[in-house]
């Protein structure tokens, strides 16, 4: 019987994935579980995308060009500059996903074997895409009682050999909810610049800032043009992950000849979900208003609500909307699984993402879990009473 | 300055990518080009599917799952049942097009430097998916003497090695038009059952069969449920080519484990182009003898016409939109560059798809080109009369 590839035995399943059939399970015993695991916005998309889908006077669905529509990427050109980043069109490739755009750039900078220095905790799919494209990932830890700021230059400068090709951030981070400052960026691009390394930027979040801070992407930092590789995506933005609509974002020239042959294969990104996505770049500032109010407010809520358990450490996230969390169990896989397995209060629980995942390290973040506020106060105010109830039956 | 990666060099343009900037200058220039060169129908998208997503009542556009949502998958099942091809909903993978579905389907089954035999001229794309997933093509000629028929099961027996994972094969073929019999697609079962293989078979074109013959799938073979994986679109049967939505097909349970952690790190297919796709399922049988109907025409029309000049040799496709033509130029690349540059009839002119490129042995197909019968008969009869008066122009 012929039998699957090595690289596909290596290919990790994400940290939450392991949990759905014991959540399948609990749902089909009549448990209602509050989903603290996931990154899916309950916020509604803007009408005016779904509205441009529903009114489109298309008759074919047809291929778009396989870097998007020039039209949409000079609109999202617009939509950068807006953001006091300065780029043309013929720098950005339109991508299925901010999933995809990673992809690209990995197969466009990356062979087989070479090196990218991530700082741990880090988005756990980024295990998946480097397994998939034969890159080795070497981790940085960054750690909760500095609230995941960037590890010391230094730790980054050890780790770099001759196999080494880029460090990848995420900013604001998933899972850290972590703010880079300037600063820290600007300690980012010097090392770039000295070991002749791409740094991308995995910048999704970007709108999620709170407490007044100001996102300051690689793209603003001059001298970096050549370096600097951004990840976008409008899944969370507009509330629009099913949509499979993200770019890469580069003025290396070289990158994006090469991004596009990868593009070229793949024929087209999604023609539906870019004319929503092209829509979207209308949403009206009062919708990001309301909507980051919103995630202020549910942060506010569920850190403080956490702080009140004893023995769970937290950091307060400046973006996105995920923070990390240290509870009192030994192992959070087992306790994530036994919440949904042997725990409720009057027939409800939470799921959580245990954080090893997210970790490259092996050993560390047991004792860790990712929490998404993308629930309603409510509902999160609800999770965290269960959460609470469930360490004291946990630990007794 | 860092530089991109090898892998990214070797990453081939399309056949007819080369071409776009001619194209392109053609048009500026006020030229009227007949694209013969794309795959990209002119029917319509059934009214159904388009309908569906104008109608949706999502207020939220979320993740769909992974593998593509279960009603879905349950639809599609019935599809094959119709098509007398018995699978459940957990032999199936939805992916972000065909191409997603060939991309996991290698990295599920391949290593780095593992080989997959493959007819040629094959899908020119095999080529972009192979390098990126770091495999090498092994190609087989197919010759147009035999209408690109399944060359002896004898020529792949010689090129079998331990590092053979699979063949792959496209079925009715792009570029060619052929269709495998049974007889055919059988003698490939032995063969891949012999040496524990994988059979890859691309089966996006399956409605499209022409003089009552049938599409007979790898899926109906008997014995194989452990080595067939088909790659399988909706993007040619409902002329929805920018939904990007495909799926693959696998009895072969360690298989679609393995291509689900890839899909869980792309986290979701397109949703609204699900939906649509869903929905695409309905289309009247009616829709379908229209297009065969209008295909059959269009390829009698296209034979025909090519037929009548001198010095052309063509076969005669038996499936999809396809055919390959042998010209009586040395090399067609140049002919095709020529044809947008330095001709045209009363502001007309034609665009080719150089063969060579859908060849992998060097040197073969240069007297080659593709020829898409997606224009209505009145394009196709001006288009090769176009093309006529060219190649005497040409050789003059």
């Amino acid at each position: 019987m012929p039998t699957v590839s090595k690289k596909g035995k290596l290919m990790p399943q994400s940290p939450i994935r392991k949990l759905v059939p014991f959540a399948e399970k609990a749902i089909k015993s009549g448990k209602t579980i509050y989903h603290l695991n996931i990154g899916q916005p309950d916020i509604k998309t803007p009408e005016i995308a779904l509205a441009a889908v529903k009114n489109t006077a298309l008759d074919v669905l047809a291929y778009s060009r396989s870097e998007g529509s020039e039209q949409y990427r000079k609109k999202i050109a617009n939509y950068y500059a807006k953001n006091d980043i300065t780029v043309t069109h013929d720098n950005i490739i339109v991508t299925t996903g901010g999933s995809e755009a990673l992809l690209f750039t990995f197969g466009s900078i990356m062979d087989v074997d070479d090196e990218v220095i991530i700082p741990e905790p880090f988005y756990a799919n980024y295990n998946g895409f480097s397994t998939s494209s034969g890159v080795t990932i070497v981790p940085v830890v960054s750690k909760i009682e500095t609230n995941f700021a960037l590890p010391p230059i230094e730790e980054f400068e050890k780790l770099i050999t001759p196999k080494t090709k880029a460090i990848l951030i995420c900013n604001p981070g998933n899972p850290t909810g972590y703010l880079y400052s300037k600063e820290e960026i600007k300690k980012l691009a010097d090392i770039v610049k000295k070991h002749d390394l791409f740094l991308i930027a995995d910048e999704v979040y970007r709108e999620f800032t709170y407490d007044g801070l100001e996102h300051y992407s690689i793209l603003q930092e001059e001298g970096l043009e050549e370096h600097a590789i951004v990840i976008d995506s409008v899944s969370k933005r507009y509330s629009m992950c099913g949509a499979r609509i993200g770019c890469l974002v580069t003025k290396n020239k070289l990158v994006i000849e090469t991004a596009l042959k990868f593009a070229q294969a793949r024929l087209s990104p999604p023609t539906l979900a870019q004319i929503a996505s092209e829509a979207a770049l209308e949403t009206p500032q009062s919708y990001f208003d309301d909507v980051i109010t919103e995630y202020v407010d549910r942060r506010n809520t569920l850190i403080t609500e956490l702080q009140k358990i004893e023995g769970v450490k937290v950091g307060t996230p400046k973006g996105a909307f995920y923070c990390i969390a240290e509870l009192p169990v030994k192992n959070t896989d087992a306790f994530a699984q036994w919440l949904l397995e042997d725990f409720d209060v009057n027939g409800e629980t939470v799921m959580v993402a245990p954080a090893a995942g997210f970790y490259s390290t092996s050993g560390v973040g047991l004792n860790q879990v990712r929490i998404a506020y993308v629930l309603n106060k409510q509902s999160l105010i609800k999770s965290v009473a269960i959460l609470k109830e469930a360490l004291k039956v946990y630990n007794d």
